[in-house]
C-alpha cells in the first residue's frame, strides 16, 4: 500500500467521506463493502474509480464528498488512541521548530498512539527515518498498526525500550520527547544527535516545565524556548461569525532547545 | 550553495551565532571576514572547520555558540522584510493543515517577503516545487534574493503576475493565498489544483474572514475551517516561570477548505 | 428578607454547602427541611445557629462547609436560567468599565435571566436603582423571582417593554445593553443618561460588533472600546499545575463608549 | 473635594479631556490654568460651567470632549505609579469574586501604587472602609496622595506595617493580597476576617501560584480557584475589525479561596 495516490479513488485507498462538518468518515476502498453513516450508506464499488472530490449520494439521498485524506485527517480520524495524544495545534509548532524535512533522521520517545510519529514520518519522506522508543509494548504495537494503516510504517522503526537505557542510533537531526520525566533523558538524547540539533519536548504540566527548564539551564543548552499554543476555531457562519462554543482544551507546553557538541 | 550542510562549519555555510536569548546573529562563513556583535566580534577564519554546536569566545571574552540555523531561524533572522510577514505560529499551522510534504507541488500567491515560500520550499524538498505568483516586482525580487540566501531558490519559481489572471500550472497539491481579496481568486485557484486539494488562506481582518467564508459556503466547497493561533511564550526562568511580558501581537486568521472536482 | 446576614446561619439565610470543587449546593435555611446531596444529607435544624464557615458532617460521614454565598455564587448557583446568561468573566469587566458604584442609577435592557441585573443591584446598594427593560414577560418574571430569591429585588424595577419605544427615567449614570440589535437603541438610551455617561454593550457575534462599532463611530460617540475576555482556570494541583481541560467557552464581546451632551 | 460631581464641570472637578483614542488628558478644573496637549491647549476658565460631555475646541482648532472620569480612567490616568500595578482586567475579576459592595470593610496588603485600593474604595462607598497595610512608607505616601487626588482617601486607612506582624482590625468582609509571599500571611489574614470570608491573591509567577495553592490545600481552606485573565482589545474599525496589534502583556494570576471559622 502506498502513501501516495492517483487522480481517482483506487482500491485500497483511504477515503474521507465528508457529509458535513460534524459528520465525516474515513474508510478504506475495498471492493464489496458497505460504508455506513448516520445519514445513510454507500457501496465501495460505487466509489472506486471516481475522481477525488466527487460528490456522491448516500442511500438516503444525502450528499457527501470523497476527499483525499491529508495527514491531519489521517491521524485525527483513523488512529486508534491508547494514550493522550499530541493534537494538531501542538504537532504543527513542534514539527516546524524542529526543522525536520525531507531526508531527516529523527528520534522520538515515547511513541504513544503515534500522532507525532506519523506526522514526522510524513515530513521526513522516503529518504528519512523516524526512530521511535516506547517502553510499553502495547502502545508500540498500536502505534505500528496505526502507522501501517495510513501507509507510513515503512519510514518508522519502533523499539520497545526506555530511551534512557541507551540509543542505538547516532548523528540524528532532531529529538522529540513526550515523557513524564524528560529531564532525565537529555544527556543520552543529546548523545544521539548531531551537535547543535534541536530537542522538542511536550509536557502537560507547569511543574514539568519548571523542572525541565531548570535542567536545560543548568546543563547550559542554548536557545531555550517555552511555548503554549492556544488555538481558537471559529464557527464558519458569515452572518454570525464567532468562536466555537467549545474551545480546544488544554494540552501542554512545548519546550525547545539545542544540544551542544558532545565533548570527547 | 547547498541547503544541506556537514558536521563542521564549512565555507559558505550560514551560521547562527547565539550569545543569549536576545542576542543572536546569522552570518555567512566567508573567509577573512569579521562578525561583529554588541558583545564583541569573531573572525570567520576562527569558525570555519569547527564542529556545529561549538562554543566560541568573542573578542571581549563573551561566550557564544555556533548553531546550525533551522528553517525558523533562517526566515526570522536572515530575510529582508518588505511586507507584513506570516509568523511561525501561523506558518506552522498553515503548512500542517495543507498536507504538504516531500514531492508536493504547490501554488502560493502573493509571495511578499517569502516567509511562507521558504517554509514550503523546505518541506517539498528537491522533488517538489513552489509556484509563487506576486504582482509587485520588487517583492518578487526581494523574495527571490531571500530564498537564494538560504539555499532554497532552486525549489521555487516566482512569476510577477496577478494569480486571478490565470495560472500556468495544473494538478497542484495545495494552494496558499495571502491576498487582500482571496474570495476573488478561489475559482482560478481551484482550477489549478488536483480535485479535493486544500486551499489555505491567511487574512488579517475579521471582515475578510466573513467575506471569504461567505464565498466558500456559497460555492459549496467542503471542510471549511477558520482558525486563529494565539502563541504564548514563557520566560525560561525556573524560579519565576511566567508568560513573557510582550505577547505575540495579532497577525491574522487561517481559513482552510477543499476544492472540488472541476466539472468538465 | 435581607441581603445582609449575621455571624451565624440564621433562619431564611441562603447557604452555600461546599463539599468539594464540583459538589456545592445552595439552599435556604428553613427549619425542618432536609438538604440532599449525592454525598448524603443534612438537616437544616442542625445548621441554623452555626457560625458561617463551620464544618458539618453529612449523613454519610462526608464533611462539608457552610459558606456565606457571595454575589458570584448567588447568580451562578441559585438563578433559574431562561436565556443565555452573561458570565462572571464578562460581568466583572462590564461592571468595572461602567463606573457603577454605591448610589448609581442605571438602565439595563434586556434583562434576560438577570445575572447582570443582580450584579448591578449588588453594586448600586440600597441608595441606587436598576431600571430593567425586558420585552418578554416570562423573562421579566423569572428575573424578578431570581432577584427576589437572593434579596436584591428591592433595588430593581423591571418593565415589560422594548427599550426602543421609550425610557421613562432620565439622568441615569450608565446603560447596559444585551440586545440583538443594540445599534437601534443608542439614541433613546443616550437620551436617558447623564451626558458623558458610559454605555456597555454585550454581543455574541463579530457581525454585531462590526454593526455597533459602525453606528457608534458614525454618531460620533467618544472613547469607543471593544474587548473580549478570555478566562483561563487552572487545576488547583500544586504538583501538577495546568489549565483546566475544559476552558470557558466563547461568550461574547464587550463594547464601551460614552454618550454625549444631549443637544437641546 | 467630593468623589461625586454635578451636571456641569465645576471648579475642582477632575476632567478627562478626550481628543481621540490615544490622546486623552486628565486634569483638574482650577480657575486660571492652561491645559496643554500635543494638539493644542484649552483654558480651564472656558471649561468650568460647561455640561459634561460638551465638545470643546482646542487652540489649534482640534475638537475634544469633556468626559467625567470613571474609576478606570482615574486609576489609569491620574495615578503616579511607583510599583507594578494591578490592571483593570485583573482588578475587575478580583473585585467581583470578592463579593465586595456598599458597606464592605476590607483588608488589603500591600497597597503599592493604590490601583486596587482605589477600586475597592469606589465599591465600598461612604459606609465601607479599606484597611491597607504597606511595608514601604514611600509607597504608602504615594498611594495616599493618589487616593486623595481622586477624592477616595476618606474611605481608606493606610498603615505602614507588614501585615504578617498583626492586623488591628477584625470581622472584615474580604482580604486582598499582592505580596511576594502570600502563603506566609494566610493565617493572620484569616484571623482578621469574618469566617467564610474570601481571600483574593494576585501573584505574577507560576511558582508563586504553586506555593500558595499548596499552602491553601494543606491548611484545608475551601473553594480554591486559580484564574488568569487574558484581555483582547479590538481595533474599533468597522471595515477592518481585528485585535489590536499590541495585546495586553502578562500581568499575573488570581487565586481565590475562603477562610474558615477561627477555632477558639
Amino acid at each position: 500500500m502506498s502513501y501516495q495516490s492517483g487522480a481517482v479513488v483506487s482500491e485500497g485507498d483511504l477515503v474521507l467521506l465528508y457529509i458535513d462538518e460534524r459528520r465525516t468518515k474515513l474508510f478504506r476502498a475495498i471492493k464489496g463493502k458497505r460504508v455506513s453513516t448516520d445519514k445513510g450508506y454507500i457501496q465501495t464499488d460505487d466509489v472506486i474509480g471516481l475522481p477525488w472530490g466527487s460528490q456522491v449520494t448516500l442511500s438516503t439521498g444525502f450528499k457527501a464528498y470523497l476527499l483525499k485524506p491529508l495527514i491531519h485527517d489521517l491521524v485525527m480520524k483513523s488512529f486508534r488512541r491508547v494514550t493522550q495524544v499530541i493534537y494538531p495545534k501542538d504537532l504543527s509548532l513542534i514539527v516546524f521548530l524542529s526543522g525536520v524535512g525531507p531526508g531527516s533522521k529523527v528520534l522520538e520517545s515515547g511513541v504513544g498512539t503515534g500522532f507525532l510519529t506519523a506526522t514526522l514520518a510524513h515530513y521526513v519522506g522516503d529518504e528519512g527515518k523516524v526512530y521511535g522508543y516506547e517502553v510499553r509494548e502495547e502502545f508500540a504495537k498500536t502505534a505500528l498498526r496505526n502507522l501501517h494503516r495510513v501507509g507510513l510504517s515503512g519510514r518508522v522503526r519502533i523499539k520497545v525500550r526506555d530511551v534512557k537505557e541507551g540509543i542505538d542510533e547516532g548523528n540524528l537531526d532532531a529529538a522529540f520527547l513526550d515523557l513524564p520525566d524528560p529531564w532525565s533523558a537529555l544527556k543520552v538524547v543529546c548523545g544521539a544527535l548531531k551537535s547543535s540539533a534541536p530537542v522538542l519536548i511536550f509536557v502537560p504540566t507547569l511543574n514539568q516545565v519548571i523542572k525541565v527548564t531548570d535542567k536545560v539551564i543548568k546543563d547550559g543548552y542554548p536557545q531555550l524556548k517555552i511555548y503554549e499554543v492556544l488555538l481558537r476555531e471559529y464557527q464558519p457562519s458569515p452572518d454570525a461569525l464567532r468562536p466555537k462554543n467549545m474551545p480546544s482544551s488544554h494540552t501542554g507546553y512545548v519546550v525547545y532547545f539545542r544540544c551542544l557538541k558532545v565533548k570527547a
